[in-house]
């Protein structure tokens, strides 16, 4: 670790301005502040008085709802703070986007912030700070990505090896064979490992695994229409999506063109989004405890800040059946 | 959740010999009290008493030495307790062998003695008890071991994938291209995973996997004289072990057969056990936290105890480089 020494005379300034610095002092500028907070960070300081004095974690979200109990992130929110707060933590909820990713290197925003280590949620492969994660010594834990090598952060999410391979063997039992997956292009980590998931279940249970029987595509409307006529054409009995909301826009779609679920398809989706058990079917799916993930998010960064140095904790991810899964179709 | 009541109803006999036997009674035969303990099991009755009163967790431990600071359990157990105690758990270790565990199913022996959950260390895929964490509603975590689709029963360990991809991403700095793997049998959970992240490794670094270039054999010595020779005849440069014990058999044997370490040989463990870095000379090695696993152990258990069902938490696998590797020789 780096002394208050080496940050001065790396910078060629005094220690005691350097001290000022990090503990932001009134009598100096706010350039030389971010100098010297910068340098921190690059050489390593870890200003013990700052985390002692306030005990502060923060949750990055973006590309995420989180106000509403229906919102994906809102009890994953929860959960984290049900663990943190007790245990003596104030907890930040901090919006962020590319821009305020642009303004302030992460290390810089979170010790300007007094930020111990943060909980890091919807972030995609191109967010910039993705690339320093690479490299922070600041605790970090990430829900649905993953970054190699780096000690300092952990991986938290659902099993969706189990959570797919429970859904294929559940179309199994029901006797479907041509079982398709209609999901959203392969740009994001969560989605990589999903289509990688649905692959492997497929080969686990001798399945014919056809690029035919896999539409892949950004707008969820669009994919909808254009995927669900062609694998049924492909005699494809069972459709998995990468997301429930892809699963919902398919059950208007068949409600529209007169395609019963589950007797002509069976679809299951994968979240189990609280409107899930509401559709008409209601839907089959692979659920995400979010409360569980919340919770789970905290256990990971506690392990980071007492030195346990986790790679990833991976969430089961159970089958939920409700009605949208039926028999397979006798062949035409 | 069983209630007493249901108990009571299917052996026949009053609530309150139920409760009796619950509560080990004196005025309660010790088949009686087995019977009712093993109903409960059956039935998933929690005794929320017995559990308040004695806030109990155990280490089950087999195969595996932990008594004094160099034995491999130790830290392990180490870590555990320093992360339970004071959060008010008492922790016994419990030495288990197969008659112990053919005595009494897993679940009557942990009600039995108040405790509510263990973590488990060293066992093998034989055990008797490993069929029953499969259906267990024990909350349980085990060390280098999975049980599918069960959500009370987790996983703990270090990330192989990594650790080999590590020590063979040194290797090839070093010019190795031919790089042999000595393991014991694949019996074993985590000779499976060893072995499946050597062969990763070397797909991954575009390596030629041949079976020539691996040595699988139960009894240490034997296979080192009969596996280093072999492999060096095909041209092999570098070595990877399963367990550094191996390796220093290999130290030990190269320094008989005058094969000079690394000149002539690069050698890789898998442990970092205490006595990694006396050897002569040091071996490079994928390392284990034994602390940070013990203390991860009860992280895991902390998750299954509050309803945050993990399937598997895994921790970094860094690779320690001593002097045991070096330079590929040129070829001759």
């Amino acid at each position: 670790m780096a002394t208050i020494n080496e940050i001065a005379a790396k910078l060629g300034v005094s220690k005691s301005t350097v001290s000022k610095g990090l503990n932001d002092a009134p009598d100096i500028s706010r350039e030389m502040r971010k100098k010297i907070l910068e340098t921190a960070v690059e050489l390593g300081y870890v200003n013990k008085r700052m985390h002692k004095r306030e005990q502060k974690l923060c949750i990055l979200i973006e590309n995420m709802d989180y106000k509403s109990p229906n919102q994906f992130g809102h009890d994953i929110v929860l959960g984290f703070k049900q663990m943190a707060e007790p245990d003596g933590w104030i907890v930040d909820v901090v919006p962020v986007d590319t821009e305020l990713q642009k303004g302030s290197p992460y290390g810089v925003f979170m010790m300007e912030h007094g930020y111990q280590a943060s909980f890091v949620l919807g972030f995609s492969l191109l967010d910039p700070w993705m690339q320093e994660f690479r490299t922070t010594r600041v605790p970090t834990v990430l829900y649905d990505n993953y970054i190699k090598d780096n000690p300092h952060v952990a991986s938290i999410g659902c099993d969706s090896q189990e959570g797919f391979e429970l859904a294929v063997r559940h179309l199994t039992q029901l006797g479907h064979k041509k079982i398709g997956l209609i999901s959203g292009p392969l740009d994001s980590y969560i989605l990589k490992a999903r289509y990688n998931a649905y692959l492997g279940a497929m080969e686990k249970y001798g399945l014919e695994i056809n690029e035919n029987f896999i539409g892949l595509e950004y707008y969820v409307t669009e994919s909808t229409r254009k995927y669900i006529p062609r694998l049924l054409a492909e005699g494809v009995t069972a459709i998995l999506f990468s997301h429930d909301i892809r699963a919902i826009s398919a059950i208007t779609y068949c409600d529209d063109q007169n395609i019963r679920i589950p007797q002509d398809v069976s679809l299951v989706g994968c979240d189990d989004l609280p409107m899930a058990s509401y559709t008409q079917p209601p839907l089959t799916t692979i659920r995400q405890d979010r409360l569980a993930l919340g919770k789970c998010g905290f256990y990971a960064l506690s392990c980071l800040l007492n030195q346990v140095v986790i790679g990833s904790i991976l969430l089961r991810a159970p089958l939920v059946v409700r009605s949208s899964t039926g028999p397979a179709p006798a062949a035409p």
